[in-house]
C-alpha cells in the first residue's frame, strides 16, 4: 500500500499548508465529480477554521453536535435533513436541483417526515381519521405549462394531525400504521379529490440538537401551517411543494424558509352544490388548487443553463460532466 | 412567539438569497461569538452548494454519510474526530489553538483514542502487558522554554498493542480495563520513565463511514508507527503531541497529517549499564526523549498576535472577545 503512495510528502503541515496538502493526497480520487466536491469542502472547511480561528472547545462542541445529530436520528426521524432545513440548505439544493419555469408550481422543501409506506387513495378517500380536525376537502388537478391535463401522476400527500404532529412523531406508529399520508393518482382529467384536515402550525421537532441550536439563536421552532404534495411520474421533473394558508402567525418566518407567495392559498366553505357532489359536509373547508408540472428534459436544460451561467459568474472554468460541473483542466 | 419574530420577512427564497435571509434570522443571536460562527458556516455552506451546484442525490448521501458516522460513535468511538482527522481540520485547529514558539515540542493530533481511565504509573511501570511486543525503555524529561524541569506534569500516554488495535478496539473492554495507556508525573528532575511497546503502523478504524470515504478518495488508512503523549499542569499550554519512528513506511503519508519532523525520533538499544539501572533487558529498545513546555500565557498572546494577523490579512475588521474573533462592527 505504502509503495503505491503517490501523492506530497505531508510532513511538517501548518495552518497555511495544510490545505494544499490536504486536497493534493484527495486528488489521487478517480472519480472527478467527487474529487471536485472533496477540493470545495475541505477549502470551505479550512477557511471557515481559519477566518473564526475556530477553538478546540468550539471545533469539541461541533463535533459533539453532530454525534448527538446522528444518534436521535431514526427510519422516521433524520435530524440532519432538519438541521438542513434550519440552515437554509434545503431550500437551496432544491432551488438549484429543480429551478422552475414561470408558468410551473413553484417547490417548496421536503422535510424530514415523509415515509414511503402510505396507503394508497382512491379519489374521494379521508387521509385523516382525527376527529379533531377541521374536515377539508381538497379538489386539484395537475396540468403541463400548456394546461393540458396529466393522467396518471402520483401524488404523495402528507399533513400532521391536529395537535400538529405527524404519525411517525407518535408512540406505537408501528403497529398503527400511517396516518395523515396517502398516495393518489391523477386521473383522466389530471384531477384529484380527497379529504384531509385544516393544517395546522406546528413546532419542529425541537428536543433534539437542532432545537437547542434553533433556541441559542433565538429562532423560534415553528412552521405555518400546510399540506405537502409530492409529484411524480417518468418524463416529468419530481416536484416537491406545499400549500401554506394565507393569514398563519408564521407565515414569513417558517423555520426552514419554505413559504413562497405563489404557495400561500386561501381556503373557502364547501357550498350545497360542491357538498352534494362530494360526499361531504356543507360548510367544510375547501381547497382548491392547479397544480402545473414541467417535464425532465425542460428542468434539465433549465438547470444546466442556469449551472452554466452562475459558474461563469464565479469566475470558475468548469464543464458538466453528466450534468453536474467539474473543473475544466484537471 | 411570533409576535416577537424580528426578523427579515422570509418568503420567495431563491439561490441568491436565502443566506443573506438566513445570516439575518441567526442574527437575533444574542451571543456574538455563536453568530459570527453560524454566519460564517452558513456562507461557506450555501457557497459549497453554489459552485459544485450540488444535487439533491449528492446531498442526501451526504446527510445519510452524517448519520451513519453518528451513529457508529460510542463512548470508546468518536467517527466525526476521525473525520475531522482526515479532512485535516484536526492539524489545522490545533495548530491556530496551541501555537509553538521555536524553542518547544510541536503538537500532533490527538486522535479519537485518547481514554479519562487510564491508571495511574509510577516511574519505572510498565504501561503494556502484551507479550508479543517488542520491549520499548522510555527515558524522558519535562522542560520549560529556558531548560528548567519542570515537576509535577501529568502526563498521558497511550499507543496500540503489537496488533495495532488500541484497547477499545477489542471486545470486552469494560471487563479488563485499560491497557496499553498510562498517566504518569514528573519527578523534580523533570524526568519520567517507563516501559512500553515499540509502537507499530496501524490502520484507522476502516469499518465506519470515514473508511468508506477514505476508500473512494484513493486513499490508504495507516498512520506511521507513534506513541502519542499529552502533558497538563496549571500554568503550562496542554501539549497533545507524539513521536514517530523513523522509517516507517507510512513516515510521509499519515491518514491524519500528523507527523512533523521534530516528533520523528531515533530508537537506541538499551546498554549494559542502562539496563542495569532501570531494571529491564539489555538490547531492549530504547527512547530518548525531551519535551519542552510553553506557558499558556506564552501561548495565549502568540495566539492572539496571530489571529490578529491573519484576519488583518484576510481584510476582516475583527475584534478579539474572550480571545476569539468577533466582527468589530455589529
Amino acid at each position: 500500500m505504502a509503495s503505491e503512495y503517490r501523492g506530497p510528502p505531508l510532513l511538517d503541515l501548518t495552518i497555511d499548508n495544510i490545505t494544499p496538502n490536504t486536497n493534493l493526497i484527495n486528488g489521487q480520487c478517480s472519480d472527478p465529480r467527487l474529487k471536485y466536491l472533496m477540493s470545495r469542502l475541505v477549502t470551505h472547511l479550512h477557511d471557515f477554521a481559519r477566518e473564526t480561528r475556530l477553538s478546540t472547545d468550539e471545533w469539541m462542541a461541533a463535533l459533539n453536535f453532530l454525534v448527538g445529530c446522528g444518534q436521535i436520528s431514526s427510519d422516521v426521524r433524520h435530524e440532519f435533513i432538519l438541521l438542513s432545513d434550519v440552515l437554509g440548505l434545503s431550500l437551496l439544493v432544491d432551488s438549484i436541483n429543480h429551478p422552475k419555469p414561470p408558468a410551473s408550481t413553484e417547490g417548496s422543501v421536503l422535510g424530514p417526515f415523509h415515509t414511503h409506506d402510505a396507503p394508497v387513495m382512491p379519489n374521494g378517500g379521508s387521509m385523516s381519521e382525527d376527529p379533531e380536525g377541521e374536515p377539508l376537502l381538497c379538489i386539484c388537478t395537475v396540468k403541463d405549462t400548456e394546461g393540458r391535463p396529466i393522467q396518471g401522476v402520483k401524488i404523495d400527500i402528507w399533513e400532521t394531525d391536529s395537535s400538529g404532529h405527524y404519525d411517525v412523531q407518535h408512540e406505537g406508529r408501528d403497529e398503527k400504521g400511517p396516518s395523515e399520508r396517502c398516495v393518489m393518482e391523477s386521473d383522466e382529467n389530471g384531477q384529484f379529490w380527497f379529504q384531509a384536515i385544516k393544517p395546522v402550525s406546528y413546532p419542529i421537532p425541537h428536543d433534539g440538537p437542532v432545537g437547542k441550536l434553533l433556541d441559542k439563536l433565538g429562532r423560534h421552532c415553528w412552521r405555518p401551517a400546510h399540506l405537502h404534495f409530492m409529484f411524480g411520474k417518468e418524463g416529468l421533473d419530481r416536484l416537491i411543494t406545499a400549500l401554506y394558508l394565507r393569514g398563519d402567525p408564521y407565515e414569513t418566518s417558517d423555520a426552514v424558509f419554505g413559504v413562497k407567495q405563489s404557495l400561500i392559498v386561501d381556503l373557502d366553505k364547501v357550498d350545497k352544490a360542491t357538498a352534494t357532489e362530494y360526499g361531504v359536509k356543507e360548510g367544510d373547508w375547501l381547497l382548491k388548487h392547479d397544480f402545473v408540472l414541467v417535464t425532465e428534459k425542460a428542468t434539465e436544460e433549465l438547470r444546466d443553463k442556469n449551472a452554466v451561467e452562475a459558474l461563469e459568474k464565479l469566475g470558475l472554468r468548469m464543464k458538466l460532466l453528466d450534468h453536474l460541473p467539474v473543473p475544466e483542466l484537471d
